[in-house]
């Protein structure tokens, strides 16, 4: 069954590569209209997953991540309509010239052919992934999580009857419809047929991709994010972001788990943090160095575990460690980050362009939460995903990591010397 | 062994990403001076290579691969020099800007950190792989053939040398230097280590890294190249591009391997072109149309099998196939080519249009040889690869390819809204 999906996908992928922006505004702005005038089929199909999902004993927030009402949907179908405002990054010359050999070459981005993605069981990703990729012309392989499976098919059915009429290949996208994980490892076998894969989801999914796929994969979205706290932060300021960057959606991956004190400014800093914590009702998790202070403070403190530093907490829980000097900062999250988002707080200039240098995550921040690392903060209008490997797009993922770019030479019977 | 050696490297990638361009061409120009001051123990290991090669009954053309001569050498030197004077992309900044939160977003090029390569038996790509992901500020790990294990072991001793008298790690370039095959193998779980690996050689080579390796791999230098003939095409400027694009240098991957002829031009482009392969030596492999044709011409002709239409010949043979229309012509790239090189040879706009539109190639070409597929060709000053996959870099790769970015965000205690 995925072969034939695959073969589908590849000849689609020929037909939507050619598409000017215009046409493919057409049909997303039909999937928009579909998606709210055609929604009861897409709710029915979606009441049967929430149901089985509570049979099953799934927990109340992860069943509000499953379901959808129509103001949700139209929510949804309105992030389409957005995305036919984006630029559209397929046809754009990268750089050319003409070269002494007398061919003309240009650098001409396209599409990048078949993209795969693996998510979670969140009814938006399907829309949302596949109104990027026709945006840039690709064709999509989706294979949602299974409590939500019904829900996917009914939602896919109406995009590719919005494709169809559109005169474009139904197979431009494809949902994996059987909750079979058995797929899951087809999938990341077929390279002649996809040219990208993009797992959304935990470690484990991850660590399946870049151990059984044979198609290049972009993982990322898991961050151990860390803010260091420089013996000449500001206390307030200091104060204001991490409670920003720990507490405005802790389940995030660009959320801070772990604060590095310097030890030159622990003695006033911990007993503010301790009070500011206990007021946004965050735990601590406090190293030897710490712990004796902490205990002092009003805020909830443990002992923290040596494996809690590797591990995002994504709740209201902080680690904290207090550091000799930025050396020992910037060490500690080289080993224990996932070069994800990291900051500094500091008024000395040359410690912010130290870190800003030498922390290799994906985004490095000074004096700013780490809240920030997402496409629409930064501009990017949608993301596909957050990549913390460095080839191919790193960070938040536009419009243009779902693209490649061809090289085109125009001779004039032209021949290498 | 190699858990010492990747810990080393990621260490050594610390140092040498922070090194500025003067630092980085200071240290390329020592290696240039000593690769010749010092030839002689570089020397001496190779003729033990190619004495052993010898016994082991490599042919004389192999051979002729592995030997380094006090000139040859030089030559490789010479390069080195090149890659002082080529542009340093380390540093750039892609884009940036004011976002309306406050926060100041810019996105700069950073090296990739640590590179893998895994390459044939050539002794000059030790050098030329070292320098390119030195100038770009990166850790190198390089696994050459086990051919020339001797003399890469020699070469990396010389660089080291000269990396450590200029104050940098000695593990900034570092080679495996056993023979021992299960080495591979073992580098490409290194994901810990290794940021992105380059493997140049054959199919066999590509095979293994895309089914085993967990760290990114950059796959290509496998060409089967086509030119079409279409029936707008002027004969005498069309041989001369096939002429170039088969016999400039046969054994390269940018070299044709298959002419897909349009059937309105077969007629008097046939016997054209058996006239021009008996004169330059090139065997035709024909179709069923092509061969009672070729049949009465003065050039070599067999019957074409049908799996050669996949494989590269790397030597003066050609595939001749006659195709109804351009659509024909296409559909044979897309099933049997391998997304390196392709040419259509035409005076038809719209088809030469339609070739480069259609056709999903790293480098596709109109009325030019296939031969300009090249980093030196292409302006890029040097090449580490030419990759065939469409994930981070497509085509030759320069500088550029070994570099990621980094997203820098500079806030005034700014936190998301």
């Amino acid at each position: 069954m995925l072969e034939q999906m695959g073969k589908a996908a590849r000849a689609a992928s020929y037909k939507m590569a050619l598409l000017s922006s215009l046409e493919k505004n057409r049909v997303l702005q039909r999937i928009a209209d579909y998606l709210e005038a055609q929604a009861e089929q897409i709710l029915t199909a979606n009441e049967q997953d929430v149901a089985e999902a509570r049979t099953n004993g799934l927990s109340e927030a992860m069943l509000d991540r499953l379901l959808l009402t129509p103001a949700r949907l139209k929510g949804i179908a309105d992030d389409v309509r957005q995305v036919c405002n984006l630029a559209d990054p397929v046809g754009q010359v990268i750089d050319g010239g003409l070269l002494d050999s007398g061919l003309r070459l240009e650098r001409r981005r396209v599409p990048l052919g078949v993209i795969g993605v693996i998510y979670e069981a969140r009814p938006n990703v399907t829309v949302d992934v596949a109104s990027l990729c026709l945006k840039t012309g690709n064709a999509a392989i989706l294979r949602g999580g299974k409590e939500t499976w019904r829900t996917n098919a009914a939602t896919v059915k109406v995009i590719q009857q919005a494709l169809v009429e559109c005169g474009l290949p139904a197979a431009a996208v494809q949902a994996i419809e059987s909750p079979d994980r058995a797929l899951v490892n087809e999938l990341l076998k077929m390279d002649r047929y996809v040219d990208m894969l993009i797992p959304r989801g935990g470690a484990g999914l991850h660590k399946l991709c870049r151990e059984q796929s044979t198609i290049p994969v972009i993982t990322g979205g898991i961050g151990v994010c860390h803010i260091v706290v420089d013996d000449t932060a500001e206390i307030e300021p200091a104060l204001k972001i991490i409670v920003n960057a720990k507490t405005q959606r802790p389940s995030t991956c660009n959320t801070v788990e772990t604060l590095l004190v310097h030890q030159g400014i622990a003695d006033t800093f911990l007993p503010a943090l301790s009070k500011q914590m206990a007021e946004s009702g965050v735990t601590l998790h406090a190293d030897e160095k710490s712990l004796p202070v902490l205990q002092n403070g009003p805020a909830e403190v443990l002992s923290v575990k040596a494996e809690e530093y590797d591990d995002e907490w994504l709740s209201l829980h902080l680690n904290v460690k207090v550091v000799a000097d930025l050396d020992e900062a910037i060490e500690h999250i080289r080993d224990h980050g996932t070069q994800h988002s990291d900051a500094i707080l500091t008024r000395t200039l040359r410690n912010a362009n130290r870190f800003v240098n030498e922390v290799d995550s994906s985004a490095v921040y000074v004096n700013a939460s780490t809240r920030f690392t997402d496409g629409a903060q930064f501009g990017l209008g949608a993301e596909v995903a957050v990549s913390t490997q460095k080839l191919h797009a790193r960070g938040p993922m536009g419009l243009e990591a779902l693209t490649t770019y061809k090289w085109i030479g125009f001779g004039d019977d032209t021949v290498r010397a």
